[in-house]
């Protein structure tokens, strides 16, 4: 379970990675930039998280894979850079299924450093979501998060079924996969269906 | 008087939140967009404050109200944006007292983790600027308050009170009464008279 | 030994937090704006390194001086704004020195906090190049090291020095001698060679 939770964060760490390359490219950082983004793209919800939570040094600083994996993820799209933009459509599943293991990770790792639900659901949502708006702050934007993608509230939904799950006799693993699923399908359908949240009226 | 703080904290934080949707409104964010303005313009500075001296998981995370007053001032401008906008223009005055507020307790609070007093006025000031200065850059814009503002100053005034008023013998509840209501006066002066910081002679 | 490392990191203090002044006089900051960014040019890749191995508070927070020397050098910079921007140009050496150095430092302090020796020389090249990263964001501008400065490759190369020595019998301040000299001499001559990285090929 373990190891498989692992290897599942850190496909969700490419996936991410691979995006943020991606956004570098299309601003034309040189190979540093482009590395930098890809690491905090894949890294930076996670590590806001631990070090919120008092989890010193983060995770993504103390064990190499989550480096190594960002950098071949972003080498990766620095080569193939014409290639790799058509894919990443394809990949918006991919995009999904990073963000709904994100979300339920970085809640059940709150959770276990006792914070209370309601800011645990918070946190897990950063974790999700973090990487992407760090990514677009370095590259001088308004966070699309903030103003259009309709990702915060399927990561949303899987913290809080995590939050949930807890006070249930169910067992860690079997809530995190529900909780998984559920997120991964509030977003493929609010991809399908073109969801968005309001915005304020105007004056 | 542990009680009349957290009040008034969550005061500040209500003023804070409150202007940071009215700018994201401003900048056309969606309703998640909106909320996470509002929280971290109430609560980054306390944040990178508990962070830098060690104070973790921080108040603003450990302590569910301040997310609950964030979310509620985002909510409530967000729904009433027409007339939240005029509000605001009549509430520079609660501004300036969340300013005073913040940076008496930003400074307590670093004085309390044994940071040398320099320092501790220096985590003050920065309790009271820091949540404005994260909202502007989540809208990528440069913060006000490192061009015109003149917020920072009346926040230092306040915290260097603090500081003197820990080598008397006066009890700490007086001395945060006397700094805030010092903070808070250079802060309406200033609007009052128009005061400015100057800037570098142009090459 | 100890004292010679002092001197030499407040030196770096010092020249980057100039070189962030004459940014921030650029953009026609206030004086507030102007002396935060030469804190933060200054001092934020430390900060953050700190942050993230748990050594807080960071020394720039704890030890009085890397602020002093910080508003020393921005306030200068503020009042000769038109003579610094000449000088500037001819301290591009002491922009290499203080980047050679804050790699050996931020390298070093990372292994003596038991980070692998991987992340031991990312934190110290992030301690190099984080306060020019953190002082362009706060002027919303995209990082220039991440589209065009060669600085963060001399930096991991002394990093990468330090590591490798840790594994030989030399002392560390030994080390510590010949890393820095490295990276000076990579820098300096990038600059005289006008090196760059690659950019990734357009669609």
């Amino acid at each position: 379970m373990q190891t498989l939770l692992l290897v599942l964060d850190l496909c969700g760490t490419f996936v991410f990675a691979a995006s943020g390359a991606a956004a570098a490219n299309k601003r034309d950082l040189d190979l540093f930039g482009v590395l930098v983004i890809s690491f905090v793209a894949g890294n930076f919800g996670g590590l806001v998280r631990d070090v919120l939570i008092g989890a010193v040094p983060p995770a993504a600083i103390s064990d190499w894979r989550y480096l190594a994996v960002s950098i071949a993820a972003g080498l990766l799209t620095f080569l193939l850079n014409s290639v790799v933009g058509e894919i990443l459509n394809f990949v918006l599943i991919f995009d999904a299924a990073g963000l709904a293991l994100f979300a339920v990770s970085g809640t059940q790792k709150a959770l276990s450093f006792n914070l209370n639900p309601l800011m645990a659901a918070v946190l897990g949502t950063l974790t999700a979501v973090g990487g992407g708006m760090a990514r677009d702050l370095l590259l001088a934007q308004v966070p699309t998060i903030l103003k259009a993608d309709f990702r915060a509230t399927p990561a949303l939904v899987g913290a809080v079924v995590v939050v949930l799950g807890q006070s249930t006799e169910l067992p860690p693993w079997q809530v995190a996969i529900v909780a998984a699923v559920i997120a991964f399908g509030v977003r493929v359908i609010a991809i399908h269906q073109g969801w968005s949240l309001p915005h304020a009226r105007k004056h």
